[in-house]
């Protein structure tokens, strides 16, 4: 999530139709919103567990109306064990802690709470764990991700457009911060388009419930953790399009946010405790600055501001240092995971949350699951302070050391907008992020991308010139990490984000009726654009070398940029891009290293021939991926 | 040195008279050019030693024509062992290894050279140490250097201005290449001034001798490194100089080159060796990117074009890998702590000279010389990039760890020069570089600055606005580190450094009959500046809360920028400066952690008082620099 033109920008949005709190209180919304299910049902989280896990711990939380009275029974079950019970803050709330040894079957746990107001008899299911070997398969480089706002894709099915009892009762799609109507449906209708293009992986923002009264279409403010939105279909539904998505050989990265909630989640409208939730005498913001987190002359303040405050005015900051918080998060993305194997998750706000926390919590994904990728959001200025949240070679610093293998690559963004957004821009940005990864453990587990959800679209930063659009999807896909496609950056979407809405319109033909139908037909340089990165997409997938090789790059002179993808098999590409309105001519004896034991070379998406590799004169604003040849 | 600007401009000075050179062996003279002195006469380097040093093992490089075809004969000396000699590439060379245990006394070996056609007897000197407590006293954070260029400083002494036998035979003030004649007499007669000022210590541009025929005032293109410039005074001067300084409660930082001679240097004028320096088949320039060194992605030709390429055409690029020119670097550079009682290095192009060699070459001056201050120049765009070349948290990147104490730190200079030259400048670069300082095992040993010798004059960057002036000033005084300032700086000199000529004038009254007069008297601006600096720095002096206290600085807002310098005796003093052309208020309930215990505060240099902390009214472009009453 983005903070700064996408929070002034929302806040403006609802100050059109109610003031913004101003205090932590006012934020609840006041007893008579509060419907009687948030606060009355009798729920347990996790919803159902599994035998065979690595950590034979479960803590449930156990919700009914003055549960804390009662006395729980639980019958005889071989293998599980009650190691105790723990009352809360509120009465409403009983913590049980269980033990499930290996040899445990599955079954029902046979819950009894007795002796106070609440008498409750509750099956807790234990299900067996699946054994289908495409789960979870995690992320290489030599997937490409596309990215898509479900609610802006594709209304794969108008039933679910409204959902009785939810707070928000209309969809509009002329309404830019209402729903607009797209599903999992949608997305799963499109499969083919995917493929088509060369994506292999699908990363939807959340599509967990956020049943909040406006703006709930972006998904970061979660109201149930353990429940995909209406809206968007159930979690049957979601399960099923994990399962049909292997199948079509296509991963699934699920989107989800540590640091906040909505403040309509059912724990917020009824707290378990005021520990639960970061609180400051009045409304109080994050200051957005991560970069107090390891500023060796911070203030506690501004710390505690960047970690504590709250996103926006309807997320509340949850307390991860609560331990009971932490477990409750941990087992909310162990449980996502085990319940569809999804491959990998994309953790908004990354920096945000408790930093003990995200070590325990990444430490606790990887345990369970060695091949879930795991990426974070991280949006810093600098090269040093993004790594700084990623797996690095630093030792710890204040007590944080991160442990998530990578990190989406903004500093490849801005370089790469950087270098295309002017005439003759600065291409040293770019050499500099990738150099800036001497910090990392493994930069290649970051994700680079050109623009996403919170950004201008990248065709509009770079003033709609379609040759610097190839230039940029060429480096996308050849630079070192896993690459990420916004939606509809590939048939030339434009917009800049103000407000951000704008970057999230509707895809064209997503809707039925809709009059153009970029799935169907694409004409013009929608089309040109959808097949160079269809075309250098498929050249990527069968040349395992343009993503998992080696890269060796060279300093830019006189306006062009030139790396090399290369393995010990002897395979070479190189990508040269001329950033500057005149044909350059390029000294071939500069790459030696590389291009030593090649003779020629063909571009691999027009096809051209460079007949020699002594010198190359590269047209103005043109980019090559060149395969060379012995 | 700077390269960007500096290096088209002298190249294009020295294209007016002479053509570049375009390969590496016309660069050196021709042989006509090169003086009999030069290749012919008999010298020993290290010029004499000491007995009694940490080290007790001594290389001396002897040439003489044809010494090589010699034996030599060490006349018994108790405690010196001849452990043996090297024969090099030139036969007028000959290397001799020697031991001297800890043992032995002051007095002179008796060497004798025979059997060749060169017949040579040489009383070679070894010293006792001195013993002086006011000698090697390093620098602290309480110091305040004054950079100064020795030959547009003052001149002192007429008599050593043109020097017969030397290359350039003018002294010209109104040529911006020649030199002017400034010189150690001139430094040495203004103590009082850098005293007045607030300055504890001297760093003048390299004094050591540049006998090129151009542009060798500069002093970076050293041709003897054993020997003061004549133009500049004697080797005895020089020392006596350190001494005097020493005695004025002053210190002095030589400045050194470990990466580069001048093509006149005599090791190059008649090699030892070929590999005493890098050679390409044509001439070949340095690429000026030290990101080559640690790029995980670099290419072998990158990394060695920055290391070995030659900073310019009349700068042999010294091959430190050799292990016979690392000995010579080092011991030269013991030397002159010794023989002088220096009291720290500033280390050009710091970053250029091979890193395994800047590793044992900062291991050996540390051990000898413990307290001896060590920083860099590393002219690098990033903090990460700039913490790379000192001591840092990291571990060894291509096998170099720096043992390098500190840098001049240019994030600093780079994050003021841009807070300050635009109305409503950005302060969260300083912020950032501040920020940056994680990295660092120590960063209080940065030399912090506003501008250089390579740089535009920091008054003409920032518009030439005296209230922007002092905000500069009040942070360099202030921040962490030990700061330095640029002869000139606080008398409002100005000027773009285009060409670099420009910021390298004169200094009012150096030269007897200069009308406008600096150091004696100071009119308008130009006073009002000087007393600012001196009022500043003399507090800074007194408060050593401000120097060594600790630092806590709070996120720029709203165009105001606030730290603090605190110490556990209670002491703080507020640095908060509105960096915006309107008043702003500023709540003092924000800076709480630091404020608290106080009541009140004077601004340090106005003696303005703030009758209480609750909220602060700063005026436009004002910093105030405020000690906190109870």
């Amino acid at each position: 999530m983005k903070f700064p033109t996408f929070l002034p920008l929302l806040a403006g949005a609802l100050l059109a139709t109610a003031p913004l709190a101003t205090t932590a209180a006012a934020v609840s919304p006041p007893p008579a919103a509060a419907p009687a299910k948030a606060t009355g049902a009798t729920r347990i989280d996790p919803t159902f567990w599994w035998v065979g896990m690595k950590n034979p711990k479960l803590q449930l939380l156990v919700h009914s109306p003055g549960i804390a009275e009662s006395k729980l029974t639980l019958a005889a079950y071989p293998g599980v064990t009650l190691e105790g019970t723990q009352k809360l803050e509120s009465s409403n709330y009983l913590v049980v802690n269980l033990t499930i040894s290996s040899q445990t079957k599955p079954g029902k746990l046979k819950l009894s709470f007795d002796g106070g107001k609440t008498k409750l008899k509750y099956d807790y299911e234990l299900r067996a764990r699946s054994t289908d070997p495409a789960r979870v398969q995690g992320l290489t480089q030599a997937d490409f991700i596309y990215m898509l706002m479900p609610d802006r894709f594709s209304n794969g099915d108008p039933k679910n457009d409204v959902v009785q009892g939810m707070r928000a009762r209309t969809v509009s799609r002329d309404t830019m911060y209402a729903r607009h109507g797209g599903d999992i449906r949608g997305i799963q209708n499109h499969f083919a388009y995917f493929k088509q293009l060369g994506a292999t992986a699908i990363w939807p923002t959340p599509l967990v419930e956020n049943d909040m009264l406006r703006a709930s279409y972006h998904g970061y403010a979660v109201t149930d953790g353990y429940k995909i939105d209406p809206r968007y279909g159930t979690n049957e539904e979601y399960t099923q399009f994990v399962r049909a998505a292997h199948q079509q050989d296509l991963k699934v990265v699920q989107d989800i946010v540590l640091n906040h909630w909505g403040s309509y989640h059912y724990l917020f409208l009824d707290k378990p405790g005021a520990d639960w939730f970061h609180a400051f005498p009045t409304f109080t913001r994050s200051n957005y600055n991560a970069y107090a987190l390891n500023d060796p002359y911070g203030s506690k303040r501004d710390y505690q501001l960047f970690n504590d405050g709250w996103f926006d005015t309807t997320m509340p900051d949850v307390n991860q240092s609560n331990p009971l918080v932490a477990t409750y998060l941990i087992q909310n993305f162990l449980w996502w995971v085990e319940s569809t194997g999804l491959d990998g998750y994309r953790i908004d706000t990354f920096p945000y949350s408790d930093p003990q926390f995200l070590m325990a919590w990444g430490k606790a994904m990887q345990e369970e699951y060695p091949k879930l990728a795991l990426f974070g959001e991280a949006w810093e200025g600098t090269e040093a302070e993004q790594a700084f949240f990623a797996q690095n070679i630093l030792p710890p610093v204040n007590g944080f050391k991160s442990n998530l293998p990578g990190l989406l690559d903004f500093q490849i963004s801005f370089a790469i907008q950087d270098a295309l957004k002017t005439e003759n821009g600065d291409l040293s940005k770019l050499y500099h992020a990738l150099q800036g990864d001497w910090l990392y453990v493994d930069a290649t587990r970051n994700v680079p991308f050109l623009d996403n959800h919170d950004m201008s679209r990248f065709y509009s930063v770079i003033g709609e010139d379609f040759n610097k659009f190839k230039t940029g999807i060429a480096w996308l896909l050849t630079l070192r990490g896993t690459p990420q496609l916004y939606y509809g950056t590939e048939v030339l979407m434009k917009n800049f984000a103000n407000p951000d809405g704008k970057v999230r319109e509707d895809f064209p033909g997503g809707w039925p009726g809709d009059k153009v139908n970029y799935f169907t037909s694409r004409p013009g340089l929608a089309g040109e654009a959808f097949d160079y990165v269809s075309k250098l997409a498929t050249y990527r997938k069968t040349h395992p070398v343009l993503s998992s090789g080696k890269l060796m790059q060279f300093i830019p002179q006189d306006g062009v940029y030139t790396y090399f993808r290369y393995n010990d098999q002897g395979e070479c590409v190189m990508i040269m891009a001329n950033n500057t309105k005149e044909e350059k001519t390029v000294d071939g004896s500069r790459f030696a290293e590389r291009l030593g034991g090649f003779r020629t070379g063909t571009e691999v998406v027009s096809g051209a021939v460079l007949p020699n590799l002594a010198s190359f004169r590269v047209p103005a604003h043109t980019a090559w991926v060149v395969e060379l040849k012995k």
